[in-house]
């Protein structure tokens, strides 16, 4: 059976090109990139020339470049790192509601430590208002982390606004734009933060392969202890061939980000389209414009996400009801309860993102095979046939 | 020119089965093994069957292995996550002074927070007593952890005993077997140890692919903090390459470690008796017997280590002088030093470390060219020229 893979923010596929990059650091090239001989150097000149790939895609320079196992361990040292390094100058965060797992447990886990959070609410479309930021800023907040946009519901964030008005008040900015980074164009001088995380496996890259953006300067605690790798920032051996992957990806994305973007967009607004179209009881999440171009999400009312995704698994499609990191946990997303969904409609959530091979084909297979399916759940829905008594069509 | 790659201890080349094991998941094998989708359920067998692997080799059960991108990273989660977990019983380490800086700078920076550590000595030969250790637990005493064997110096340390006494008083204990899991056979049970850190590389696995064995019922706090993945021990989207990798890695460990560890013995000894015949002032690091199979090291007096290095990488031989997390600080080694050895010995450190295919003429090669080289340097050494005025020969 043909497979139609339209879960992008689990994982992307890694580019031919990133693998072929890698390679021979997984056969004949395993020297350690911190060994003071031949096999030790030239491992690091690759290292060194991915730093400089992954700079270029965000326009920071290579050694403002740390790199890390994953987004959430990059979520982490950020998050951790920038406010213990801060701490004398207070103990204070502001997030958004709809941060990451790794963002705001975190956050969470400095609480231990003398920490709080405010959680800044988003409006009905996911979206963090600046001035709510403003407000939520005390003289003890250190640290300030919103993302650059949301898997779960595509909303993408004014963080540039929101940097801007913390730098007024001296207060650093973290921006998670791992969902970002497949699509969006990303310019750390124009965000005006001081801190981004990327991981490769939204961009075509290799899992194990991700970076944080620490801006020249910015103080730092390392949250893995260890050598001197990354300039004292991060111990461990370097994954090299993650690395090299990385680097690669992050030249093919600069390349062609625009490219994928508008195709993807197009795409997307078909299956907004026809999803909308020829189902009822459907809620399209985040914004209907100014979201990320390559992922469409939906909470559909009287059915549960896991069954939607299996039935629709069955029929070769493969999509997802949320963040990965939590979609085994059962519960009703956080972000879609911050959206101001009840838990019932949020259990309904189904998230399309696309590859850059998707075609208009899988899109409208997707049209076709999906609202069959929900009409066999609904069926079996005693929700629905709740509402059907109600309001007899 | 033919090269002999003599640096385990940094970095050892991906076993071609654990390669060719790898392949599938950087290709068409790409979700996120947290998806519930086929496409992350076939993924997740992968990741699950590679923790099986993990554990035989150590002699644990699947569900008490937490996989983790480095041994340092396995280092830091043992050490700040035990130590944080048991904070309300105490907040005092007991480490070893030759643990790898990844454990020695986890415990420095867990006193930010409170905790205190205390360093037990080692002998001449780098053991480390059981008695030591005893005297220095206090009441207040979390968790102690000692190496199982010694990368620089090769000394092989009781950790079985020192587990013993600790569990008779309720410590908790760690050890570092990164650099042992490649030639040593490794039981958790035999060992009495409540945690132990691997690392694929030292093993013919990947780069990035490590683990932490952590006892069921252990109570640890995560250092990445994020979503459900590794049982919520570690957030993170799994790096299934190296996972699958190191499982592959721990799986061929398993049944050669103990050829393996009888040739590289063998070659060993060939080692250090031609070089101790051949070079004069030079000193043994660590004790004759009782030491890492794969593993000689050397300080030769009135040279330096990098210089050493350096002319041996030229005649085609890659060595290392210490641990490649700090080779580039050009410190003295805090190893040596806690030997007892004195600045400028220490500076003289040369580490040969066997891999699994180093052949006997490897060997004679490097008893031909290393003591010409020796020569050369000390021809240059004021103070070999200062130690020759006042020692005539």
């Amino acid at each position: 059976m043909r497979r139609i893979y339209l879960d992008h923010i689990a994982a992307t596929p890694l580019h031919p090109e990133a693998l072929a990059a890698m390679l021979p650091f997984l056969k004949e090239r395993f020297g350690n990139p911190q060994s003071l001989h031949g096999e030790g150097q030239s491992v690091l000149e690759a290292v060194e020339e991915a730093r400089g790939q992954v700079a270029r895609l965000i326009g920071a320079t290579a050694a403002e470049i740390i790199f890390t196992s994953s987004g959430s361990e990059s979520n982490n040292l950020a998050v951790k790192g920038l406010a213990l390094a801060g701490r004398a100058k207070g103990t204070h965060l502001v997030l958004s509601a709809i941060e990451h797992l790794s963002v705001l447990n975190a956050a969470k886990s400095l609480e231990k430590f003398g920490f709080r959070s405010t959680l800044v609410p988003v409006d009905g479309a996911g979206t963090v208002r600046p001035e709510s930021v403003e407000r939520a800023l005390t003289k003890d907040t250190v640290l300030v982390s919103v993302m650059l946009a949301n898997s779960e519901v595509g909303t993408i964030e004014p963080v540039a606004e929101i940097a801007k008005l913390c730098r007024a008040k001296s207060v650093l900015v973290h921006t998670d734009a791992v969902a970002a980074a497949g699509s969006l164009p990303l310019d750390v001088q124009a965000l005006g933060v001081d801190a981004l995380s990327l991981a490769g496996d939204q961009f075509y890259g290799p899992k194990g392969g991700a970076a944080l953006f620490i801006k020249k300067g910015t103080r730092l605690l390392p949250q893995i202890d260890g050598g001197i790798q990354e300039s004292g920032r991060r111990g461990g051996t370097e994954n090299v061939a993650a690395i090299v992957g990385l680097g690669k990806a992050a030249e093919i994305a600069l390349a062609r980000r625009a490219e994928r973007a508008a195709k993807a967009a197009e795409l997307r607004d078909r299956l907004i389209d026809g999803l909308s179209r020829k189902i009822g009881h459907v809620l399209l999440t985040g914004p209907r414009a100014g979201r990320l171009p390559h992922q469409a999400s939906f909470c559909i009312q009287f059915v549960e996400g896991e069954a939607m995704l299996l039935s629709l698994d069955m029929k070769g499609i493969a999509v997802s009801s949320g963040s990965a990191c939590s979609s085994k946990a059962l519960k009703a997303s956080h972000v879609l309860l911050a959206l101001g969904l009840d838990h019932a409609t949020a259990q309904g959530s189904v998230v399309f993102s696309l590859l850059e091979d998707t075609t208009a084909e899988d899109i409208d297979d997707v049209i076709e095979s999906f609202p069959p399916i929900i009409e066999r759940l609904r069926k079996m829905s005693p929700l629905y046939t709740a509402y059907l008594k109600e309001n007899p069509q």
